[in-house]
């Protein structure tokens, strides 16, 4: 499913010819560099990534071994556009820039785009951050240093400095002159920010606007004045919710006494965006970060929390379990069945708390209607649980030839499906209000619950019902 | 810490007022308009949401109770964005729909853009979606027909038909001319396309670059001609790749004869990462679709097939245990320790398979370094199996006082974390190499495969050693 569009993009491909091949690396591509590494042919390398996007490149050194990723730079030998760096993972180039000198680094990261810039430097430790500024030249040093002074993850962080801004008193003529006239102009920008005399932002004015218009209509009649400002210190998180929330392409920056300092586009926050939704997923597992590219050792590392976690929490079930080891021992298909009533409430139990997780995070679940969606899943615990109930009673029945067995089963069943639902929104939902991420620990406590509850309820009613 | 942003902006709100309550819903606002739709004023409401961006009213209206969710529309009297039902989540969208005549729906599509219109138009039965076509004029109904014929989640349905192309052979004042002079223009557009005689795209113009050259320069002296060119039925998966790749902000489409027919811009596409990367978390935990807003018997029904799975994988699980009764029989203290075992291995294998899942998606795991990975991966579990191997070994020989129960352990657990960590890398890589989704299934598999392994090495291993 996910290779039809390559797929379908071949079918075409007599019509087509100068698209396929144009969107990003495939398998062949990268085998035939690796030879050529093998074969310390750089001349062709270099002819093969020649017109290569940097995104393009960045994933080609990822994907190369270890060991051959530096020789690949060397015998790229300072070709390398600059924004391969930015576009590389960051365990990748983590690795890469600790084999480089303080002014090989200050070479590239003096082409890039300052937030890009100080994306590579926040990673560096903190000598050697101060030895690659202390080559960097003054004039983007302060840049750079300001960018560094904003917490990690801020929508200072993420703006760009430069940008367009203007009096209202201005003509689109005289916007459009300057605009022909001045060379230190930012990259790329999509709309014209209109300032008082404070430099306060008062409108916002899109480009195709500004090109519409005739030259002597002000900037003052056909501004917007409605626009979201993003404070400097706000979490990117927030930060990307605005541009979804409003179908933002660009937005300005704002220090604390309401003064125009940057610009945010919507091509840093694409980004973002992908990362908090990947974020919860691999928070959700016990993961802390995307790890494909990290070495052994920290991956071991980063995995253990949880894994130790769970070794607690699956003990403590044990010690739970251990209580009705006399009942166990006299109907011992008491213990071939347990696992079923457990595995099947964790199960409802992620279901419902991967919702809630998510539905927090686009601010879908709220206090507002809180109570109305637990209940809602209480009906939805209740029809999948009776359903799972009779089914698996009726098997239990069938294979040890007991019908108490079976109704056993069914009531635990049904009970842990149930506590499943109501935990996996009420935990969720608390952690939130306690200002601990819900992608964070929710799963723990939700499976801990009804492995617990399940093995509970299943041997404390056999042992009532059955000796 | 997610709502650090709001804490901060409050302390500097003497200085920026206007910026506080600009950030969207809260909950107080939620419930005063939820009083005013009890105390039927219709009047304080429309007053209160007079300002509002069409993307928080829908938010309203999905944290309202179902019942005064039309109660609303009503008071809102007509007085709607017609954005307000393309923002809305798909599930509520279509109770409001379901309640309304052709003749209204027809009215509000008329006013969306075509992309917003054919993803409202797409979720209504067939005949309705027909009645509604049928009530809107003949002139918008030809571009709707147009973007219902491509397939769903493809390229066709997310493009805008409005835009600039202009030739070669113009300068930058006739474009500008062009623009000034010409009303039926896109809403908004980022970029000029440059087209050859028979509309073929040869090379666009960020505005920003037009905005800056004299009148005098030709277009094709200053137009890019690499571009990424987007076959219009390339799956919108694809699309958000390219976009989020080369950092697009908007992209051409062409037919399949390279015809320029439309064009996608970043707004459109922000939706669909958010989407994907989502997806990807909400399939690994069994649930097709954010659920939130469904009524109790999809939510159930959606949910079932999952749970269905999962029992008839915990039973065969049983069926592995019972094989083992007699041994349990003899040492109960192998029923109590079991769960442990499986549960180790279950988490660890998520931990694999999640990273995979996610590598698989942003292209990162390939065929050219899936042998390293999973090496890596092998190396991984061996540290932390090894650990928790001999924790466990010791707390169960503590526990029990029997130094064999506590080998028997360490040995079953340190195979299933291994066996865990071959799952997590093999399972998706192999789904996705057969064009199955790998978050789909990889999931079962992955746990089916640990718990009866879990089980198995330890009972089987416990006969072995202990009998």
């Amino acid at each position: 499913m996910k290779d039809e569009p390559v797929e379908k993009l071949q079918s075409h491909s007599e019509d087509m010819e100068d698209v396929v091949g144009q969107y990003g690396l495939n398998d062949e591509l990268v085998e035939e560099i690796q030879t050529a590494i093998d074969e310390n042919r750089a001349d062709h390398i270099r002819e093969l990534v020649a017109d290569w996007h940097p995104a393009d490149i960045a994933d080609l050194i990822e994907q190369l071994k270890s060991k051959d990723r530096s020789t690949f730079l060397v015998m790229m030998d300072g070709e390398l556009d600059a924004d391969v760096y930015s576009d590389l993972d960051e365990n990748v180039r983590d690795d890469l820039v600790e084999e480089m000198e303080p002014a090989e680094i200050a070479a590239f990261i003096t082409e890039l785009e300052v937030d890009d810039a100080v994306d590579v430097l926040e990673d560096l430790e903190e000598e050697e951050q101060r030895e690659v500024l202390n080559e960097i030249p003054m004039e983007d040093r302060a840049a750079l240093e300001e960018g560094l002074g904003y917490e990690e993850d801020s929508a200072g962080r993420l703006m760009q400095r430069d940008l367009i801004a203007v009096p209202e008193y201005w003509t689109i003529g005289q916007t459009i002159d300057y605009l022909r006239d001045t060379d230190d102009l930012p990259n790329e920008f999509y709309e014209i920010f209109v300032v008082d005399p404070r430099h306060f932002p008062i409108g916002t004015i899109p480009l195709d606007r500004a090109m519409r218009s005739k030259r002597d209509v002000f900037v003052r009649d056909i501004m917007d004045t409605e626009q979201k400002l993003i404070p400097v210190d706000m979490d990117q998180e927030e930060v990307a919710y605005l541009f979804q929330q409003y179908r933002l392409t660009s937005a300005a920056v704002i220090n604390p006494s309401g003064m125009l300092i940057g610009v945010i586009t919507v091509d840093d926050i694409v980004d973002v965006i992908s990362e908090e939704a990947e974020e919860d997923l691999l928070l959700l597992a016990g993961v802390s970060e995307d790890d494909l590219f990290e070495n052994i050792l920290s991956t071991a590392r980063t995995r253990f929390p949880w894994l130790l976690v769970n070794l607690f929490t699956a003990t403590s079930a044990s010690v739970a379990i251990s209580m009705f080891d006399a009942t166990m021992e006299a109907i011992i298909a008491l213990a071939v069945l347990m696992p079923i009533v457990a595995s099947m409430g964790g199960n409802a139990g992620t279901q419902t708390l991967t919702v809630a997780v998510r539905a927090l995070a686009t601010k879908e679940l709220t206090s507002a209607n809180m109570w109305r969606i637990l209940g809602k899943e209480m009906f939805v615990a209740a029809l999948n649980g009776s359903f799972f109930a009779i089914t698996i009673g009726l098997i239990a029945w069938a294979w040890f030839g007991n019908p108490l067995i079976g109704m056993v089963i069914a009531i635990a069943m049904v009970t842990n499906i149930l506590v499943a639902g109501t935990a996996g929104m009420l935990v969720p939902v608390t952690l939130d209000k306690l200002k601990i991420d819900p992608a964070v620990a929710s799963s723990v406590f939700v499976t801990t619950t009804t492995d617990i509850i399940g093995f509970v309820a299943f041997l404390g009613l056999a042992t009532f019902v059955l000796l």
